[in-house]
């Protein structure tokens, strides 16, 4: 093990994805322990003009299967976005894991200088591979986790720190 | 630039603490411009039985710096928790990116294999340097930062994930 682009980026992402999904089967059992319509968190908002989970869950995802695009110049699966259940939020993070589990350290590795750039509403962001890795693609994956974990914490969801970041 | 164990912590803490900087700086205004009462939005919790903003600034923080404890075997300065004001938590993180700044590409880079034990509610948890950089310091960090973030949006400040993000 050592810090090369892939072993600093796929691990982290994979796990992260990981500690997301039980956090979202514990939102589901909530949901049926307390005879709560699902519906309701997965279209939750912490403010009007805010994501929702479903959208939160989405983009943690999709960051995450971007980057090899964006590092390894791989072609990355496109999903539709209409999950409206956990189970269907679940099978989304499974199938990303599923890619992420066939991206290489040889496809990664080297990409430090890789010219990235991300379009955003503010226009267009230029990143060298590593600054992207750290300065955009890790912070916006926990941004989307943490959000998601937010929105369900507020809710009552009996979740904790811990199920965030995961067993070491 | 490369990725050790450095170039992988520091740079990435320093930009967290400054994007959250600034955002503090935009609830404060925001306080300013709508008469609201700081304080109700640095006591402000998104469940009850969730730490309040001061807490996440706080926390993140506090895990930034104890990461040059962890890694470096450094003396870390401690602060005392008892921030009540937009500007004392901004001198907060203005003294922890101080001393953040001391810390040196020498002093950490090798800390891949050094033993990290994390004293947790639920019992130790024991890392090996670079998985605690990793699966538990970024995580971490990156957690309370967007909380806080979470915290303001939820209270209606007028800040967007490129805030949290910050320009490349």
């Amino acid at each position: 093990m050592s810090l090369g682009m892939y072993q600093s980026s796929i691990p982290a992402l994979v796990r992260a994805l990981g500690n997301l999904r039980q956090i979202l089967a514990k939102a589901a059992s909530h949901c049926e322990a307390k005879k709560i319509d699902p519906a309701v968190l997965i279209g939750f908002r912490l403010f009007p003009d805010m994501l929702p989970l479903a959208s939160q869950v989405r983009i943690a995802g999709d960051m995450a299967k971007g980057s090899a695009a964006r590092l390894g110049g791989l072609e990355v699966p496109k999903f539709e976005d209409n999950e409206t259940t956990f189970a269907e939020l679940d099978a989304r993070i499974d199938k990303t894991l599923a890619f992420l589990a066939t991206v290489t350290p040889a496809q990664i590795d080297g990409s430090e200088k890789r010219t990235v750039t991300i379009k955003t509403p503010r226009g267009d962001l230029n990143f060298e591979g590593q600054s992207y890795l750290q300065f955009f693609l890790l912070p916006n994956v926990y941004f989307h986790c943490t959000t998601a974990y937010n929105i369900l914490r507020h809710n009552g969801v009996e979740i904790g720190k811990m199920d965030f970041i995961g067993a070491p």
